[in-house]
């Protein structure tokens, strides 16, 4: 694995920059009760930085049972119904082209399906694989970039206002450049608001390096570096979502902790924070997995996370291109908190729209109520333990 | 849920009692070379107690990277193939009929499929449900019970070593009376080696109570109080194999802590236990899924565990019985460590029958080798906190 590096710009040079250290091409603020979490720029202005430490802000959200439990303590975890829509995009080798294109479905997703919540693929915006990722690499951090330095970052930014969607901009490769380190590249998704403004960052976490002999060899460590944190987005009208990438989806830890919700951590004065925030209702991952394991392990990544965490998990594939030298599985698909699938597409482009409610979550969490079933007393809880929320 | 209980009979009353609580009726030693974990009666004699606390015996393996990772690091984790057989039993309300069954049963898996581990479904012995739970319940502690207190636990005895197998003897109601505390109910899973002695016992820790509107609604606390523990059973000539029961299949860190092996612990005289212990091969769940969760989730959690954990997984059920108040799903299983089904049986009685080997794991870890890619700088790893290993 690649060491990590830490952009180590100063504060000075990059005034717009928010804590999370990807800011919002927009300029309104959001405005919601609920706490900020990682990557929310406007919402607690404060000193720029890049990367920031552990969290510390104060949050002011009644605490929640030691198990977490089901929504019946805490509120409905998906507030109300929402259509959300994963596009399975044909990319090809033209950036713009793709992003055009993208733009269109973003908008059909919208006024066609009337989704709420729109997600893309996996390196949307280009050819996937370990050649392409460095020529297709674009600039956020400072953010917001420049059209030049990101022109997927303000395509998203506008197609999701246009569209007037939450937008899960799949991933694109991210290149973070200094002085001391070189050139770094990231795999990273960015989501934004349906004012165009950037909410939140995933890089992947776990990177997909993989070596089935005869069927497929793949190392995205030769060239990506991970992210470093559980990405947890606050919709305010909605509730929380989480986003990682593709291979991520095969530890359950990043699920599990989005699924619970965030635990009160000590502070760095040394305070212990009062609140918990509530858990997702949705678990969202762009990913593009391939011919063997995708028919293997695919779907069933998808339901055991959701049966697991009884939340509704969405999965958004790019097309199948035989053509390119990455051979997507494609299937994206939504699958409710039950893990029944709700959806799912075949290999080509197209669409799949799932109406998400509240309602199923609750019932399920009722009806099998593993919330409060959790023997915390026998082994630990991981979503209670030491988590990093922030790069 | 009810309060736990803890014998408080005196050591002195119940001389031959292991420092499991649980000891074999043969009287010949384990002779291994791995160390012993929970409910290992004999390999390390010491004072006579009940329900011991925290482990503090002394390993000597070596240690194990901090990721656990493949078995490449740690040796095979199954030693040699083996042929695993779930028996899908028909039982009815005659004990003593569906004892002598099972036996006929564990003799055809042996003789006629060459079975070196066989596993029989929860409440093997008597009609699930909760008004059968105290009439069929059994004393298993002191240990080993008289004839008269488990004539299970001395038919799975006899039958294990008549057929001269691994035995994981499914489960069975069992009793605990106390003067202070009165009755207490558990549902029991016993294990025995082909010598006819008793390895281990796992009381269910997850009790199975959901309620489900007009399709299923049940208690199991009403009647049981849970186990307290996770359950590791050296089979010294194989390796591993976790036991859990049923409903505790819904909650994956007993699933995780067991395939990721026994960490070393703080011992309780202050010193660190310097060893690991090396994860299992196989989680065997005994389990009695119902016909609207079975359907929905039975195979779904089967492949769910084997596919993040990279290990083989059985779950055993009763037939099928229309004529009983539970209807058992069925469909026993077994799951290799990329989360095919081997085998799978419809609802009637039958044999489930699958082949072992630890050169599957191996390949399985080292193609997709989650074991070195776990950020456990990102969240914490569930199976290096604190797990309690005995009741």
């Amino acid at each position: 694995m690649r060491p990590l590096l830490r952009t180590k710009l100063h504060p000075a040079v990059v005034p717009s920059i928010s804590r999370t250290g990807f800011a919002c091409s927009g300029a309104r603020a959001l405005h919601t009760t609920t706490p900020p979490t990682a990557f929310f720029p406007r919402s607690r202005p404060r000193q720029a930085r890049i990367y920031p430490g552990a969290p510390n802000q104060h949050h002011h959200i009644p605490p929640h049972p030691r198990t977490m439990a089901s929504s019946s303590t805490t509120g409905p975890v998906l507030k109300k119904p929402v259509t959300l829509a994963c596009i399975q995009l044909a990319s090809g080798s033209d950036k713009a082209a793709n992003l055009r294109h993208a733009r269109d479905k973003v908008l059909e997703a919208s006024r066609t399906h009337g989704a709420g919540i729109v997600v893309l693929p996996e390196c949307f915006n280009s050819p996937y694989g370990c050649d392409y990722f460095p020529s297709y690499a674009e600039t956020l951090l400072p953010s917001p970039p420049t059209r030049e330095q990101s022109p997927s970052f303000h395509a998203l930014s506008e197609m999701a206002r246009e569209a007037g969607v939450y937008l899960v901009g799949g991933s694109i490769p991210e290149i973070v450049e200094s002085r001391d380190e070189g050139k770094t590249y990231y795999n990273t998704s960015l989501t934004f608001s349906p004012s165009g403004e950037l909410l939140a960052a995933h890089r992947k976490v776990h990177l997909f390096d993989i070596d089935i002999p005869g069927k497929i060899t793949f190392r995205e460590s030769d060239v990506l570096s991970p992210g470093n944190k559980v990405t947890v987005i606050d919709l305010p009208e909605y509730g929380r979502i989480a986003v990682a990438i593709c291979y991520d989806i095969r530890f359950p830890e990043l699920a599990t902790i989005a699924a619970r919700g965030r635990r009160p951590q000590q502070r760095k004065d040394g305070e212990q924070e009062e609140e918990q925030e509530p858990g997702c209702f949705a678990l969202i991952y762009p990913g593009a997995f391939n011919l063997t394991t995708g028919p293997l392990h695919w779907k069933l990544l998808g339901q055991a996370r959701a049966v697991d965490n009884q939340v509704y998990v969405a999965l958004c594939s790019p097309a199948r291109d035989l053509q390119a030298t990455y051979h997507a599985w494609g299937h994206s698909l939504v699958v409710d908190p039950m893990a029944q699938v709700l959806v799912e597409l075949e290999e080509g482009e197209d669409i799949a729209v799932a109406h998400l409610d509240g309602g199923k979550i609750a019932e399920t969490r009722k009806g099998i109520p593993l919330g409060g079933q959790r023997r915390f007393d026998v082994y630990p809880d991981v979503a209670a333990g030491k988590v990093r929320w922030e790069e």
